[in-house]
């Protein structure tokens, strides 16, 4: 099964596409939705929608995992940031697609499996655990194949809670 | 023609539906969409966005006016209000409705005639410009009739301008 991860963003939303089979994981694609400062703000948040809602027609995920902000940012960018956000998560919801959200601190402990990791030490890990020649890039990218990740590790005991009724 | 007034935010998005005629202003509806905190982020986020498109649906509103969000709140605040602001941008240009955005500043310059007015004044004057009995409760949708008042207040000169084919 595919699992989306995303990194939201107005200029720039990372996505990565992870195949999930058992303890085996291939990345299937990854890259970035791009939005131009040219256009409006109401434009740019309707190429994230539509961005998004043409990744889940192409792979039809099982489940979409967004990463969840950072809050040591200012609060302009973290409006910004938010916005996109709203959008992603309403453009996943209304496709029926299950959207589960991951913490900057989930995603480094799910990934390397130390929450004090660094950004470095996580794309590295993404990069090892996808058997890449190269971390991928941008750096959003990679974010969002960590966060795709993090959620793949959670899958097995998802399904497990399930199973026991919780 | 009808303009929709929207104030964004995540537990409470106030809306006010105004009818403009010249210079004459009704107030045709006001209130909140409400959302509740034992929902998800997501789900709520869904409930703005359907929220807003049945207000769309049910006034055919010209054009929807938003007020751009204050950057003086922290920015755990600023994300949340960020994430509803763009659902809120999406859901209006999705259904085709032109979307126009006023800062604070502007809002109260448009309905006080006076960048530095008080909330209170804001609200005053939005009570007296449509003789409504009252100060429109909660602030949320007071907001809203003020931003759509300030819209309004816009139209004559964005017409003009469109005449003269700028």
């Amino acid at each position: 099964m595919l699992v989306l991860g995303i990194d939201p963003g107005m200029a720039t939303t990372g996505f990565g596409v992870l195949e999930v089979e058992g303890q085996d994981y291939k990345a299937i694609d990854f890259g970035c939705i791009r939005t131009s400062p040219r256009l409006e703000v109401t434009q740019r948040l309707v190429q994230v929608y539509q961005g998004l809602q043409n990744l889940i027609d192409t792979y039809s995920p099982v489940s979409v995992a967004v990463e969840e902000l950072f809050f040591n940012k200012n609060v302009k960018t973290a409006m910004a940031v938010g916005q996109a956000r709203g959008v992603i998560l309403v453009a996943a919801a209304l496709k029926g697609i299950d959207v589960v959200e991951y913490t900057p601190l989930q995603v480094k402990q799910g990934v390397v499996g130390y929450g004090r990791a660094s950004k470095r030490q996580v794309q590295e890990m993404v990069k090892i655990l996808l058997e890449l020649e190269v971390i991928p890039k941008p750096d959003d990218a990679a974010d969002a194949l960590a966060v795709a990740i993090c959620h793949a590790h959670a899958l097995p005991l998802m399904a497990h809670m399930q199973r026991l009724g919780r």
